[in-house]
């Protein structure tokens, strides 16, 4: 399994097309290629239903896009920690802005998903609630703005000062926490720009997902995460 | 693939340990042994990260225990009804008692479902809510009061006239929905009761999945559909 | 108290500005007015924060716009039916699009309704899920597509096959639920075209709340009620 | 209106019989009595459907139990910040553990809440969803452990170093909030250890909703505030 080293590409397959089924694991062997041309740590969120065959497929790190504040019982259709852990998590988003959460259920799933040894990626949607998250202790936090979310404007580039002010407040409540950047993050500048502000990384989706050539857009971002 | 035909038995895996990933795998192999001894019809609902391993290992239908009315797009977290499908299900529960949904979503579940050629099995926790969801035309109904849910109090015995009064009841708007009877069921005569007020099968849980000897009691209830 | 006697017009306040507090009573006694010179049947629905200062000024029926399935007891923030109650609602909305609910919160709802003697108005979003909560016989079912609300679409012009569609579906599963429409409804002709598909009323919000005139827009509309 | 001016005690109404509509008032004229007879800072929060009449009967400022993180416009069913403030309030819970909240939620709460000029009570379930909220700056914040809501056990006896260790965290992150101790608050004797624990203030309901003697346990609160 590859460690997790910052800067990091965290790509969310969300629930496209282009990312479901036999798609999902095309996609992953991509992401697989491009961490072993770039060295550039790759980590991969796809639906659920993909996540055993996914992670059997592909050796880089793959994460649920979700998983619940439950302990094993009775809970139809609801995501055990320990699931996903046995499916090939080695992580979870937690509280993406297309799955918000009730903070109490964030700190719950934190505490599970420490207990099962996954890693924690909490998403934020702006600089105060990215402050709040941070002084849970998860792994990493992602900033993502959900209003630029899909748009193809990037964070990094339409509110500069959102992020470098963001992580200069997180700091100040959580020294070790890893900051993503999300949002609107489509170019290999865009990827540039975000470091500078002093991100360790990027959670994207459909700037990856539904390019015409996912694999190139997949280097670009390494190889800018390089300089 | 088994085609569908009632008596039959749902085995809702819910999130028990028992029957979580190597488990859920080991669990449908008894019940496919269950299958082949007996030729009653034995569908599993495994958790949604286990689905594709289960599928891939055995022949006995397989159940989603939960989709999302969505349709392919940008919603993190979520179940997709075709990534549900691509998994290997055939068909999802809706509406658990434990996964309560809003009213307009159920609808739009079943038109999903519909679409990717899911056979649906809607829960409902009383004689009116089972009419309600019956005239919205799932495949399946599943009559299942939550305050009987893991007792091991079967619903077909302590109030018969529960079930076979909402039997009439669904009747009178949907003449071709199959009505399954849930909670409590843990014995080959609550099996037997349930079928001789009118249902045509059982959606069962803790009864089998915590079970001493879930094959054992799987073959008694299969036993006792014959009869 | 005014007696309900269809056809009605049912006046949703919502949450505008136009319509909180003291515009909440301002407008209520437009509508009071209006039922004064035409004698047809207006309620109005006005946020909870409003409701006993609104009740305690007009005699026309005032009705909550939502009401949560619980009974007394700790249920912080939540909407107790007795509360409305005494408040002085006559009645209550029920899963407006809005505000949409789940199932059995809805069966829930309506029970809690009857036992303290509140007129429930369930809304629907299309014909399918009308057949389904008219099916756990409420007083009223609005017909409301949620695509049009807002939209000064009325249901009646763009639709009109899917009001008289849903009125024959509604039928047949219940013979006496008073049937309103929804959605879009801004002129006297709209209220009309809605009668002669067979509703009983209307449920207007924009198209009142925020007409330049709200007092001349009810009179049009209780004037189209007459023919 | 009566100044904020710890330490404080806010009797949350909850939906109690004891204190819905005419009980509601007679409660908050007691609450105020005791205000009178002691000089101490009681605050209520009646459900929302009482918040006017209550508000026009006493002098002792008004809470809402909860408002929605909306803007006025098109939420039927949901409470405007605009409209608790014309009710009344000058205040009102949020996050309760009876309602509870998506951490954005609160956050855009807490704005409308500025916005309108209402003081802000955001509750939390644990020392460490106790810092996360007050990272958030709202005006005060109340520590609840849900499992002692009720039980008469109070937080500050049945786990007292849970409260000071919370105060500690706390003012980690936030040197100005003001920090309320809830659940299982009964007696003077629980004030007192709460205030000692370094708390301002008590958040309590059934302790004296559904006391034999209200007034008196009010009076016990307030003189044990003095000490």
């Amino acid at each position: 399994m590859v460690k997790f080293c910052p800067p990091a590409i965290i790509v969310n397959f969300k629930t496209y097309v282009e990312s479901t089924g036999k798609n999902a694991v095309e996609l992953a062997k991509k992401a697989e290629r491009v961490f072993h041309e770039t060295g550039i740590y790759i980590g991969i969120a796809p639906q659920l239903a993909d996540l055993s065959t996914v992670a059997r497929t592909v050796e880089i790190p793959v994460f649920a896009q979700h998983i619940d504040p439950i302990r094993p019982g009775g809970y139809t259709g609801h995501v055990l920690a320990e699931a996903a852990k046995e499916a090939g998590a080695i992580g979870t988003l937690i509280n993406h802005s297309e799955r918000q959460l009730k903070l109490s259920d964030i700190d719950e799933i934190l505490k599970r998903a420490k207990e099962q040894k996954l890693m924690s990626i909490v998403c934020a949607n702006n600089p105060a609630t990215s402050v709040a998250v941070s002084s849970l202790k998860p792994d990493m936090v992602a900033i993502e703005p959900p209003e630029l979310i899909g748009t193809g404007i990037p964070v990094s580039k339409a509110q500069p000062e959102i992020v470098s002010g963001t992580v200069t407040l997180v700091r100040e409540v959580n020294g070790k926490v890893t900051i993503l950047c999300g949002a609107g993050i489509s170019h290999g500048e865009d990827v540039s720009a975000a470091l500078k502000l002093g991100t360790q990384g990027v959670l994207v989706a459909s700037g990856i997902v539904k390019a015409k050539d996912p694999y190139m857009i997949m280097l670009e971002f390494a190889e800018a995460m390089k300089r």
